[in-house]
């Protein structure tokens, strides 16, 4: 019984996050669905990714919490379209609130279309949003053992982009561990690790970024 | 309809975890539900504190986890009771699961049994599972928005653990604004600032901790 009910809420989302990737479709956007454990780096990520990457694409920002605006204020000061969804206790986006939000967006101008979602390392894996790929952020502080407790999220993601690299000197944490467990859950992960601090290999991360925005866009007429 | 459903399910887990507090209460055993994100340092400081108070109390650990049983592993090794919960998926413990572990520990020989939640700063916090009180652990590489963010869980604690204080000097982080932000939510937080790595400021935490289990002893006949 209570398999079923889950099972409906499920098929009722996928439904919803179809007609919302039809609609990506005709507009030739590339929609990342970015997800993490709170305080992982998914907004200082964005603003490094706004500030290198504002004057090659067009960028709009879906910011999803629980509760305040504080991550849509840090990203509307960097001049690109936001909006904010507050879930009101939900601890993940689905299709339909970010149905409600496309109405506060003009899409016609823009290139990347990021959804952040609630700061949750379970949850948001489970609900399709429309998204062209889904992308993780696992901080270097959360240690190597996440990808064999929280699988789900890992096998989901198309990217892990492994943050705060600038701390491994003051952790008892391998890199390289995390890489290999992150690769067992998951052969196909593109990899990344990068400082949203100190920059560090932000550079492959958005050249990664434009040409998979690049090879969205519908060929020329 | 769809809010009757979760009420549905929240007032069942209600109940149980009403049956496992009356257990609980026969016992006279101090039960604390522990949650935090992912690598937040849970079990780090569950280790620590069995290292500092396994000759005062005898503690019982409940793991939690959506895979693998590494943290029970890591716990086992300290010699205390432990039962490993895998829920396959659910980003939280409830009350149900709570019931089936305790078949398998002995409560008469327990003065304090911690049941370590999934890593995830939402959902646990909705779910009663027959705790005399909740406490939750921000680690300060996680930011001072998150009171603001993720309030239920701050709501829902009595004590809040700050960890990893080790890193600070390498952060742009201000101890001082997570306890403001903290308190703001919260005004009746238990506060403690502590380091599991280097082992700064747990003499606090262990001596309320003991003083918690003490008083929750019933008087002798």
């Amino acid at each position: 019984m209570k398999i079923a009910v889950v099972r409906d809420i499920l098929d009722a989302n996928e439904r919803i996050a179809r007609e919302n990737r039809r609609l990506f479709d005709r507009k030739g956007l590339l929609v990342m669905n970015l997800m993490s454990s709170p305080g992982a780096g998914k907004t200082s990520l964005l603003e490094q990714t706004i500030e290198a990457l504002g004057g090659d694409l067009r960028l709009g920002v879906i910011e999803g919490d629980i509760q305040s605006s504080k991550d849509a204020e840090r990203i509307a000061r960097r001049g690109v379209q936001v909006v904010q969804i507050n879930t009101g206790g939900a601890c993940h986006l689905d299709g339909n609130m970010i149905r409600d939000a496309l109405d506060a967006l003009d899409l016609d101008r823009m290139d990347l279309l990021v959804v952040e979602n609630v700061g949750n390392l379970v949850c948001p894996a489970e609900f399709h949003v429309g998204e062209d790929f889904k992308a993780m952020i696992l901080s270097v502080t959360e240690g190597e053992d996440k990808p064999a407790k929280y699988p789900l999220m890992f096998r989901e993601s198309k990217v892990l982009v492994i943050n705060k690299i600038d701390l491994l000197p003051y952790l008892d944490c391998s890199v390289e561990q995390i890489r290999e467990e992150a690769l067992k859950v998951n052969p196909e992960l593109v990899l990344f690790e990068v400082s949203c601090k100190t920059g560090e290999g932000l550079d492959r991360w958005m050249d990664w970024l434009k040409e998979a925005a690049r090879a969205r866009r519908p060929p020329l007429e």
